[in-house]
């Protein structure tokens, strides 16, 4: 992308309404605008991370076998009534009434309309176990809707539901789920801590949260330092494998990782003292299972092999599309703005061109730019008529993790400049050194989606 | 996919609810389930149609220079109010209060939105011209849903708005949009006519529906039969050349082609009479300029270059994402399913195993699933233990363009079969030939996404 041709409003000052730090970076950087209280316009920056994000999270829960689909963002009141949590939800659920005056909600999750898909369609023992999922947009009518889109009402979510013949199965599914996030998290750039969780109105007594460390994160927690230690790395994982998954749980789980609402002080002071850690934790997924609750109070069982019925245990899955923009910046920022990982970053690199208009400068920069987007990378060129300082300031902002800077004067010698955002060092090399090595970077870092 | 894990609700009875052949062939192949009137569950083969499409209209919009980003479902009124139409609406527009009974409303189209993100981000003229778009989520409250997705009240549209410096720099955008649609049609092989249509409440003097012929269409449409002779094809096109926009645009309308809203029967009867023609036709596109009746509205202007502001002209321009695909069933079909277009299918080809459980025509099977795999191509591979009559039938309902037949007679004399959903032909042949054949049937209809 030529950043000429390109919608990126980037903002000079500090907006006064952002309270921390991601929030006021995404303002600035041109990614959000806000259009009622916790309701956002994703600005072509904005949107480009989103979409990312989604794509890796499709990828990786496809890899687990589970299996995309996608429900309206709209259901009807009556399938809420059934299962019981209609008058209970209060008023974070957003109500309306159709022209018909039939009463209709905005989904806030969609443990009801899942159910009722399998219902509908599922009659054997044989089509077991089933994992779906989708990644659509949700609403929760906050009372106070602050911290961007970290806490807005209206956001995108990945939730996914499995159905299984027992509860054993149902906890393959469970550790299957914990597997795949920590594979999600980690492309990502994340470090996300799944802790004992308190399992709210969803239900059931199995459940993790998904933690990234962060000041301004809304959790009390506490855990054993040796947990931040820990990483899943590349290693391979047959998701099929009872013993596998089960393993990769007890790893991740076992040391004390709690949020506020589970604590419990007698075990923690069991941990060494000097490993004890109290911070803070956003919230970026949750893993629930929960039984037989919704299936039993929508009559969702199948034919088991002696042809009697079978209840259906099941459990749901949720991962925060929206609102990890916001946690990768809390977790990934400098006083001069976001920092992507590469994973995630909206463009691989950026390009400055010092002196636009030089026509030997012009041409290295068309150069480049041509090189990138055949290896299948995107760059963002700017090549705006605008100083050097201006340009350097943007970059930073948006925060593209490789920038290669060219001028007339590296030109003469035959090099261009590479420079890390992250570590802020610099090294002058030719330009096709600095492709070949960005490419490089990269090459683990492909995503495809769906 | 593996059959045997995909969940493909397909059924064999015709659902009674379903008047029209693509609602009925899309209930039966397990695309879609209805959850309220007009509100549809997009099961996994339907969402992954629907991902196809989004991802086609995404590489045609970014191709011709226009920036995706998204913006909320759900809007305040008050935008609508500064445009002034907020009461006009109706009854179409779905509206709600929030728990501080701020009214609200599911966006059933955006220029008051787009116009907000302009006026608050772009003030220079330097920055025009600009073409922004989304793809998301709308509602319009349709008294009478029907047909599936043809007329639902939850839809998938692609949404785009043009902000230029004069009416002759929007027209080119007009001219632009409609060169983009046609290549975005044929991409998923349709024929797309542009027709002289009416603006309807969007407002505004130029506008063409993009209709597809079909028996089921909703509006009766008349044209020059040599309108259909009219192919893009391959044509290079510089997306910024006025010149070769607007003589893509006289190509496809100058002969007569107009909808029953704007039919001229006088104009009508100046075709020779051999190449008149009355059809039926689907709406799956309409492009709109209406010059600065928003950006007056809602006070958008830009600084000239002379420091005086400066008037904004504006189009909007729309894809039905989820009504194409009842579209493309409607125009691709017969007695035994539908009839998927290579560019849009949802499985690249189907793989049906004649003897699941031989050794070796379940080797051959996997063989072929792998290299299929490995190419970048998705196989849907039919590994259920069901006798062969059924696997076709389902193969046909679903209408995968291309199916490989394996078996132990065959894979005696090193041959597979290779079927033509559309013509019904079969060609025996070896595997890796088979594989080569499907490969480069396929190059040409790669899609990527965003």
């Amino acid at each position: 992308m030529r950043l000429s041709r390109y919608f990126l409003p980037v903002l000079k000052e500090n907006p006064s309404e952002a309270q921390i730090v991601s929030h006021r970076l995404m303002l600035r950087a041109g990614m959000i605008k806000q259009q009622s209280a916790g309701i956002y316009a994703w600005l072509p920056l904005g949107f480009k991370v989103l979409r990312k994000l989604e794509n890796i999270v499709h990828e990786e829960q496809v890899r687990a076998g589970h299996i995309p689909m996608l429900m309206p963002t709209l259901q009807s009141a009556d399938l809420w009534r059934e299962s019981g949590r209609y008058d209970g939800y209060g008023e974070e659920m957003l109500r309306m009434q159709d022209r018909h005056g039939r009463d209709m909600l905005y989904s806030p999750t969609a443990e009801e309309m899942f159910t009722d898909v399998f219902r509908a369609h599922v009659n054997s023992y044989k089509d077991l176990p089933l994992t779906l999922y989708q990644i659509q947009w949700k609403f929760r009518d906050e009372i106070r809707p602050r911290f961007g889109v970290m806490r807005g009402r209206e956001f995108y979510m990945k939730d996914g539901y499995n159905f299984d013949l027992s509860k054993e199965d149902a906890l393959h599914a469970y550790n299957r789920h914990l597997v795949s996030y920590l594979r999600t998290y980690e492309r990502m750039g994340l470090q996300a801590i799944p802790m004992r969780a308190d399992s709210g109105p969803i239900g059931g007594d199995y459940t993790h949260e998904f933690l990234v460390l962060a000041e301004t994160g809304e959790s009390e927690v506490f855990y054993d330092s040796e947990i931040t230690d820990l990483t899943f790395g590349d290693r391979a994982i047959d998701y099929d494998s009872v013993e596998q998954c089960q393993a990769v749980l007890e790893e991740f789980t076992s040391r004390y990782a709690r949020t506020d609402e589970t604590h419990d002080e007698a075990l923690f002071n069991e941990v060494p003292e000097e490993r004890r850690r109290t911070a803070r934790g956003i919230e970026v997924g949750q893993i629930f299972y929960f039984g037989t609750q919704y299936t039993d109070a929508m009559n969702a069982a199948v034919q088991g092999p002696d042809g009697k019925p079978v209840q259906i245990h099941m459990g749901s899955h949720g991962i925060g599309v929206s609102r990890l923009l916001g946690a990768i910046i809390e977790a990934s920022h400098d006083e001069n703005g976001i920092i992507w990982p590469e994973g995630v970053t909206p463009f691989h690199v950026g390009i400055v061109n010092l002196k636009q208009g030089d026509e030997e400068a012009d041409a290295a920069c068309e150069a480049l730019y041509d090189s990138f987007t055949a290896a299948g990378l995107e760059p963002l060129y700017d090549d705006r008529k605008e100083r050097a300082g201006g340009k350097f300031a943007t970059m930073d902002l948006i925060g593209l993790p490789w920038r290669i800077t060219v001028g007339p004067r590296g030109l003469k010698n035959g090099v261009v400049e590479l420079t890390s955002r992250r570590t802020g060092e610099s090294e002058e090399l030719p330009p096709e050194q600095a492709v070949e090595k960005i490419i490089q970077i990269y090459a683990k870092h492909r995503v495809t989606g769906l």
